[in-house]
């Protein structure tokens, strides 16, 4: 069958039809956002199957397809893959040599090895966007300490450095001061067989996130560029639209991440994190799933990114990106000391009846991201307040709402 | 712990707590109000079980927590209640005997079985309204002919005769345009063990419906109040706001469902099915559960309709029931000649980017409620055109999007 997509009619590889013909995806990873995608896949009537690590995991606890596995394991992969029509992930940690063997085998893996290999390593990335003409932090690879010290004479103290593989949410990242705290870091990292590359601190008036996304058949589409503000390397809240972006600026954003899309061969989603600097926009990381950036659009946008993912992923045709009407906050919950998040829901509605909390279920640990609350409304100081101190209050346990 | 609701201090019984603190919710029936209200408990962080007949039903294809019994077996529903804090429902099929039983065994059954047995017995709960001075159709008990005779000879020709229980979308009522005709729906239903009542067929000029929550605390919330189209006695589609409905006739509507719901101890959503009248509004049908004149709230308000059921029934603090800054139209997918679905998906993703399609995993049968679509924006008369095509195009299989 055809559709057509931007005009370009498309073909869709005929299937062997569900109840009601409908595709099954299958996603590596039961974080939170494979629960997300759980509740997208549900109003779209797709089927939906979750790869966790353990039973306990955030979408394993919610979602009827769930298998129990090791997703190192080629075997395992396989064994997944064979209920899907197309295989998607939560995270990056799938091996490369994995998500070959799986496309060898016939899978459809979306994104796809090459494409996800770049969200993967930090070294090949900024070397292919480097290749591409595309603005990003100075970068060198490190094999020694003179290596660090050679970098920061050029680019100046502080130096970052990155594990080439591994980290997110702030791990795997060093801001070092002082030629002796980088050797410290550049120790630890041969201890932990870690490879390391080094970058410019960048000096940002703020960051910004692209989110898009791209379909096999090559369709596009460009959320609202978004703020982000980030606390020791994690995203604490995400404003959008970004608040005073102007339109060349929104647009020159959108195109850089649809180009990029389209470079790389991704399919699914692409979120391009950006420094927003004197002199432009600079790209600071990659990530080829749903974001932490994209939460804002469950409520915020025409079509969430959850629901966006899927079709992307499906070669279905692309929803639209558009603000529904409104200004939207989110602001992350990370765990506190009370371990009952339950029991501080409860004064967050009694609080404020319009916002929206969604947690995560995973077990309150300090630190650890455990849910998010979005507030949408026309003004974006007053809703920003409603958001932070909802997500205080379930984060924090020592602020009244 | 205690919250306030309105004002009043509010006392939440003590629970076991789960991971997170989160409580338990037991959903009797497993069709599509089921299905969504598992999409909204896994963005509460709630846990959610659903009793389903089948293994293959709406929501058991897609809830975690699915138990396969007989709703009618007291040992089976006491078996599902044992893992849930809160006991609720989909349909209205539990035999009152069962709800008895559940309540005198200690579990938490919301709306109770004295509520429910009014959305069970048409009669019951004529004779309810009728004794608290709200405005029905007249009716009355018909136990031969002649009583159906005598009431068309004051409230004239045609008879609506309405089973007394078990009826739904349509099923269950006949309009009868002479005593003839209301003989032989007199003999059928003498065949299959239906009682009766009569009802007189109301001139009304439109058909609205008032839609609340309810909580044990007795907080009460109302949403706007819908215009809803009726087709072969199936609900087609939902306008909401009700266009045109000047803001006396809105507030009466809805305080007359708060009404209703505090006079009948309903906890939960209550549904009042309402006749607009030359002379004011008479109540039609009452159902205490989410209901397909609130499927707009999805995208439509602040907080589903699944939410709040959740909320209500958890005696949690009650969401903001308001608009999300536009119009919402919602129109059913009724099952056509394809059973191909998923196929038909995809035209009607490419004809309108910003539709919201709904498909509940059932299998296509012709006239079947296979899904929904909603579409909101400012023009009430184009997002009406928008959705009937899709909805035209999923259901008929006929005309093109």
């Amino acid at each position: 069958m055809t559709y057509q997509a931007d005009g370009v009619p498309v073909t869709v590889a005929a299937r062997a039809p569900g109840r009601g013909g409908e595709p099954v995806v299958g996603m590596v990873g039961a974080g939170q956002l494979a629960r997300m995608t759980c509740q997208a896949a549900i109003g779209l009537g797709i089927g939906f199957r979750v790869l966790a690590a353990n039973a306990g995991d955030s979408a394993a606890q919610v979602c009827a397809g769930t298998s129990v596995a090791d997703y190192r394991n080629g075997a395992d992969l396989l064994a997944f893959a064979a209920g899907c029509d197309v295989v998607t992930f939560d995270h990056e940690q799938v091996p490369r040599a994995q998500l070959a063997a799986l496309e060898r085998a016939g899978v459809a893996v979306r994104p796809g090895p090459g494409a996800l290999h770049l969200a993967q390593d930090k070294r090949a990335m900024r070397e292919r966007l480097g290749g591409l003409g595309i603005a990003c932090p100075r970068f060198a690879t490190v094999a020694s300490s003179g290596d660090i010290t050679g970098f920061a004479a050029v680019s100046g103290w502080p130096v970052v450095l990155k594990a080439v593989s591994g980290g997110y949410d702030g791990r795997g990242v060093w801001v070092c001061a002082t030629a002796g705290e980088a050797a410290d870091v550049l120790a630890h990292a041969r201890e932990h067989g870690l490879e390391l590359i080094a970058e410019e601190h960048v000096a940002f008036e703020r960051e910004l996130a692209a989110l898009v996304a791209r379909s096999p058949a090559g369709q596009g589409a460009a959320y609202p560029v978004v703020q982000t503000v980030q606390r020791d390397g994690i995203c604490h809240e995400v404003l959008a639209p970004a608040p005073g972006l102007p339109a060349g600026r929104r647009a020159e954003a959108q195109r850089l991440a649809l180009r990029i899309a389209a470079e790389l061969g991704v399919t699914g989603l692409l979120a391009v994190e950006l420094f927003e600097t004197a002199d432009g926009l600079l790209v600071n990381e990659l990530a080829m799933r749903p974001h932490n950036c994209g939460h804002w659009t469950i409520e915020g946008s025409t079509t969430s990114q959850f629901e966006q993912h899927l079709r992307a992923v499906l070669n279905l045709p692309l929803g639209a990106t558009g603000l529904a009407g409104r200004n939207a906050v989110m602001v992350n919950v990370l765990g506190g000391d009370d371990p009952d998040l339950h029991d501080r829901l409860i004064h967050v509605m009694a609080a404020d009846p319009g916002v929206k909390v969604h947690l995560y279920g995973k077990l309150v640990r300090p630190g650890r991201k455990v849910g998010h609350v979005t507030v949408v409304g026309d003004d974006i100081a007053q809703i920003g307040d409603r958001a932070r101190r909802a997500a205080s209050y379930l984060s924090v346990g020592t602020e009244q709402p």
